[in-house]
């Protein structure tokens, strides 16, 4: 049993507040502790400083970060105004990922009838992510398996971190990796690094080792010549937002992994829940990259890297390009942007299944 | 002035053995300090853990190793099998830059005349790789301004360290931007901190400091997208091995670039001294990579980032393909291989100019 990423721990029958319980990865993988926030300052921070990410993740964080808001309202006297500020502080904690508004936006139509309506709504959301992930995951192996054509393991290629960590429970472009592992259908899995933060390193590794899924990790920036060289069947990612073109925002150097499987001619595939969806944005163009401190690159562990007086250029995301993308795997089904095929196909789909 | 990366300090008149002074670059930036090898067996070491590294760099310690080699035979009354062997050592200390071997070749001829003869040589090896970068940077500055064709300051961006600590002096694709630095023709260079080793991090951010040439470190993962935004005009790049067709092996990372750089349709440049031509290999598929220990990629400044009992992936090279290299300079001339022309071309055109 993997330990979960976020949990919501209602504690107001001993007196004491309600927290939303967060698994530090900041800490990972040589520390597993946990924060118990209970408040909207402390729940801001710990996403900004990436104790929790992954944008399903805070998914979850979003529609629980409403409870909170509205507990520490009610415990400190808050205005509406200021609890709806609280709110938004939520809402915008980081620019990139959708899910963070998304989740927010969610459960705000519950607010009237108040905060066991919320809580309950936001349950639901966590609930509905993990059963996204794995439905994805079941998608994303069968489209694999059958787009290789291979009758042997297959050998895949990730960045950063789609695990358990990620989401809420399971997993998306690693839920595919675990749906195949389960399938005995995985030979070998290369793990990106993924600097300056090492998710890869540091989340997938370890989340992978405790599955027992064979794995190695490498510098990113060895990626290209490992595909090139044929010794990747596919390249899985996740992703923080994708446009209604199907161009894709994910963790910086995603879009190189996508250059060279095209080069290669191996599929390179994006997972990720419905939610990450935002029909909103026609393309990638729009999308708003966060940028980071340029410290994360200049140091590590708190050790100075480079010389004194250095500046780093770290935006924290990239944005792969609809023809690049071989194929978006969502739990409403797989669409493939490099053929022209656009996200409103699965809405649309989804809308006339709820019609008929 | 910089610091050498290699010097020759031969202080026999009071009766110590000349050693092969080394700025041991596995401490750099934060400290500066020197590793005087009077043996082989310190020789090989220093270079297989690179405190000395850099193909051109390589080229002069083959050349001097061997008189280190001379020098601990007579001290030690080694019989001449026993030098050969050791002289064998230094040859093949590390096997993918061409440089190392290339330089002990240079020297062996005067082996016949003496240990003063082959000094005289490898001093001489020394001298001439100093006098190439400076050439090549010159025609390689050139070159690019004219391709680039902008009236404006550009912006580059560079992988690993190829400046004054990667050679004997002056550099290869960083001497091309000191070149254009001399020119008022840099606004910026794009420096990859170059995992697992962080030689840009460390290495080439130092050399550029010092140069006041401004710069920015990112994650090598970013590279792709700094290219495709449109924020670079070139990039540039060593090499560790040239075979004839043009195909060119250098640090881990750099077929990446070449992807990103042809993506985006700017020019993808090697830069490189005759040296580092290997003629005798056809193409990239013969050249042998080096196979670096794991824990270089486990490990982040001796800190252990994986989970224990992972296993790191770790290719120290990749080979960039002729037909994404939009020029080879060196200080014989530039070649296109990126439209059909081979390394030949110069080698015929040196012989010609020297017959005529």
């Amino acid at each position: 049993m993997q330990p979960q990423a976020i949990a919501w721990v209602d504690g107001r029958s001993d007196g004491r507040p309600a927290v939303l319980r967060l698994l530090d990865q900041t800490r990972l993988p040589h520390t597993q502790e946990y924060l118990d926030v209970t408040t909207v300052a402390d729940l801001v921070d710990a996403v900004q400083r990436l104790a929790v990410r992954g944008a399903p993740a805070l998914g979850g964080v979003g529609a629980l970060g409403v409870v909170i808001a509205m507990d520490e309202a009610a415990r400190s006297g808050w205005s509406p105004a200021q609890r709806d500020e609280a709110i938004a502080a939520v809402r915008t904690a980081r620019p990139t990922a959708v899910n963070l508004a998304w989740g927010v936006d969610e459960v705000l139509p519950h607010l009237p009838q108040g905060r066991d309506a919320v809580l309950a709504a936001a349950v639901d959301v966590v609930r509905a992510d993990g059963e996204a992930n794995r439905e994805l995951s079941r998608l994303g192996a069968k489209w694999l398996r059958a787009r290789v054509g291979v009758d042997r393991p297959l050998r895949v290629l990730t960045h950063c971190n789609t695990g358990v960590l990620a989401t809420t429970s399971w997993g998306t472009a690693l839920g595919i990796v675990r749906q195949l592992a389960a399938e005995r259908a995985i030979e070998l899995v290369y793990v990106d690094e993924t600097r300056p933060l090492l998710q890869g390193a540091r989340l997938t590794a370890w989340e992978l080792a405790q599955e027992q899924i064979p794995y190695v990790v490498q510098a990113d920036g060895a990626a290209a010549s490992t595909i090139l060289r044929g010794l990747v069947d596919a390249v899985l990612i996740g992703a923080d937002r994708i446009a209604r073109s199907g161009d894709t925002a994910n963790k910086i150097g995603s879009v190189g992994l996508a250059l060279a499987a095209r080069e290669a001619g191996i599929p390179f595939v994006v997972a990720a829940p419905w939610s990450t969806v935002d029909l909103a944005t026609a393309d990638g163009s729009q999308i708003h990259i966060e940028m980071r401190d340029g410290a994360e690159v200049c140091t590590f562990l708190g050790t100075q890297v480079c010389p004194p007086g250095a500046v780093g250029f770290n935006p924290a995301f990239d944005v792969t390009p609809a023809r690049l993308i071989d194929a978006v795997v969502t739990e409403r089904g797989v669409v493939c942007p490099n053929r022209g095929e656009d996200l409103s196909t699965l809405a649309e789909q989804a809308e006339k299944s709820a019609a008929g």
